[in-house]
């Protein structure tokens, strides 16, 4: 085959002006849209936006004995719009991942054994006790946890369906704010002394 | 179960930085996107962002002898981006809503009956009167139409699948701006005589 | 304008071979898919399959005082892939609605006023009082309730951006199934005494 | 750089159990389902699933003086899902196609000239002549139209962004059906005499 | 049917307010977004954001003789949002388009005789000559190709199910930027010289 | 607060017949659809559906010293529609992810540092070292590859945002089927040598 010499002309001209959306590096100081955040200018995009270092072991010494270190478009702006993101989760022993929601989420277990569950529309629950190497996924918006069943500290990564995956953590939803207690009373029929003990550990008012 | 006093450090860090998007109300002053407006500052949005006391009973008193009152995001910014919007239609005796397109939209009749159909591309006509009580689908971009089929006014509410859905009303598109008479005879194959009237009537020219 | 008598022999061919997909009632016998059930045969599709009249006043004796009637694709077909259902709420006086999620949903209020609210998963919570004639949105995935906060028995109707919005209601989820007391306690900071009484009361074991 | 001879083994035994979805050639027998039909089994497709030879000049002696032939799912399965559709457009002199919806549609004018137009919910028009060369768009579920502007017969060939575009053309809904006459007359404020007309021409009764 | 002089008064108001976005052609100096550009603002919207008159023959006098020319959002900011964009290709004799991926793509033969073809993720090839008037569809995201097979120039256009589509040209990737040689090496077999020698021609570096 | 003992009836029935669609496990045997496959009956789903244990290491004794080990619908099809996936990554001294495309894919090294890179439509390379515990994103359908950099074996796990990724590797797409020789050389402008020695590696024919 002989290659010519001539360039490529109108083909590079027209390629160079097509201006496709391969990604879109968050700009996080623009407002955000609905499907995320306006792009980084293609100008000032490098590699470093699509690499993050910092997913370190978290601080477990805490209530929950447990840390989520998360890479969602506002630590990692690169994944803005790509559909994925994921978090490293170190869980001590005793650590525990409390009851919540989120997008759609599957999880490795590096080290350790982690019992783990999740609970149906049909309120069926699906629950069991993972080994180093296995995974689990958990469908989006419903009722999930995580718990060292272990020993030894654990350690896994969680992916997620979404660059920016809405975590709601039921007791902080329920117990962490100003939400009236009567409220929480009425709408998940605990009793009174268990709500105001709990709002206590966890920061609530009223 | 013993709860620890220290707090959740590293956990509560780690999820109030996650910077989710649970909603985006609209902030109307921005320039649109694709996929609607941007969102208004997390800080600013109050409880008043997701009510609207705005669908009261619309005047009557007009050609069609109808009303339609919307909660779309132009009045209700709350709903931009969530997929769903609603209205309210007063039909007075006699009223209509003519034919139209929009979203998928659901009707619920509150009070009288109404005469409902839609019509789909393969031209088959689905059509029905609807007691009080009753809801009827009408699938997307399928024209369709209401008439108080009843001797007292007609109540109704009805929910769209967009939070904008762009209604076309046929006598508006047709007869109520300058598309050239000659055109519309052209493309419909309604009489000159007859165009003409219309657009007297709907104010259209040309 | 004249109209020639030959037929649109080519143009009526094309288009009654044209086979779009404006609506697919569900075929509830076969097996569902990910974007919901198979199509109706077009040629059994009729008219009522776009009408659903059984949205009538549910029971409200029972321990919440409340009745969800639904219109999903499981009791109205003809929603089946359009984005859009709708649902009728009566509450008692003292009604409630307790916690739950679904996709996004707006709710009107037809009779009486009711508290509603929901928390965000930046763990804020919007919370107020609707009188009739009012309008809330809830947007997708985020704990939140409705309460009848009058003297009279209320009722609203609630419209989904899901034709089948998968509804988890909390505390079924914790306490009406086999999850193991020692794992909801681990996971909710509940007390035990607490989690058998709500097992106690709604049907759960373990 | 040197070649080792040994296989690929356990990275090919993985790839080609991996059974991506790269297309779905329709397999029209299935029945149809909310995304459109069943994939043809793999080993069944062949390269002739993604050729379509059908797009031959229309029959244009009708009362439109038009003939539209589509390569949508029905004729050409191999766009099934893939978001995409062509139409070959004949308009003999004095051609019409009627005001019609449906997706988003480029047209490109091969020959001839066409006027073109579409009219916006704000119920502003966007009307121009097309002369060779030139494309439009239309976007999605607005009423539009094209009309041979010129002395010779015109060709066009039209993109559609849904591999099976649900066109609704207006006069048919309206006249080619059992729709009752003064059901369309209360929905259009058309004439009886010109709705008895029109039915008259294109098929209706009622 | 008696048409009363008075105006729709209340319907036309809440229609004129209903602010749905029917198309959103790009304003090109907005910051770009996830799903496109910001919105033009309505009032300056004319007729000829929808009308493109730039398919002009391209210049085959280069190393492929070949020349596309692209209708995309950033030469025709009417199609943005709209999930449809559309290109000329010109083929020389002996013309070629090189390998690339994009979006779902649909060509029709104008002038000529053109072979294409596409590698599945199953890697299974699907070649075939086009004749004037043939179509084939190309699925979004694989491999493929156009030769002018014949011996006259050959004329199509190709519709793309993306007003932005992101085409990413084989040769261009691999050699015409600053991939370190020995990368290219080690992640395509090719060898040093070859690699060398097509740097040359494509302009790369390293 | 007092719970009374009567059963939530109404609400518990209409709860029960709502039939959401919280996840679909993959019923492999149904034929595949647009959406991925239809879903495997509720009752026969288990808590084992949204596991896999397989993701152990593999033989990476192969001409490109690396193996992955997908867990995608065909492995586990508990991630049917959840959009996520994930595979194990092995490189042995040496091994390499030759350059292929797919959906967007994060990786994150567990073991070892892996050179990583992409190339972008507009033809720039993204290009780097990752260390054990750094994460990389790759756009969707953009050519890349991952390249052991380092004098041990190293080890990563990499998460799709699609459960069945289509990945295309270049090589197997090039020169492991039947394209013939020339068709190849005319598209990437390889030598005739190149392309029949690599054919002849990698198996390929004509």
């Amino acid at each position: 085959m002989i290659l010519p010499i001539f360039l490529m002309f109108s083909f590079l001209l027209s390629s160079s002006s097509c201006n496709a959306l391969d990604f879109c590096v968050a700009d996080l100081k623009t407002p955000q849209g609905l499907a995320g955040y306006s792009c980084k200018k293609l100008e000032l995009v490098t590699v470093d936006d699509f690499i993050f270092s910092g997913l370190h072991a978290g601080n477990t010494s805490n209530l929950i004995k447990a840390a989520v270190t998360p890479a969602f478009t506002a630590q990692f702006p690169g994944v803005n719009g790509l559909g994925i993101s994921i978090a490293r989760l170190d869980l001590a022993v005793g650590g525990v991942v409390p009851m919540h929601t989120d997008s759609s989420e599957i999880i490795i277990v590096i080290q350790g054994i982690i019992d783990a569950g999740f609970i149906s529309s049909a309120n069926k629950v699906y629950f069991k006790t993972l080994k180093t190497g296995d995974i689990m996924v958990f469908p989006q918006g419903l009722l999930h946890f995580q718990i060292n069943a272990g020993t030894t500290p654990a350690l896994a990564y969680v992916s997620f369906s979404s660059p920016s995956p809405g975590v709601q953590i039921l007791d902080f939803a329920l117990f962490g704010n100003d939400l009236p207690s009567n409220i929480i009373e009425e709408t998940t029929f605990l009793d009174d002394a268990q709500v105001k003990k709990l709002k206590g550990v966890l920061g609530g008012t009223g």
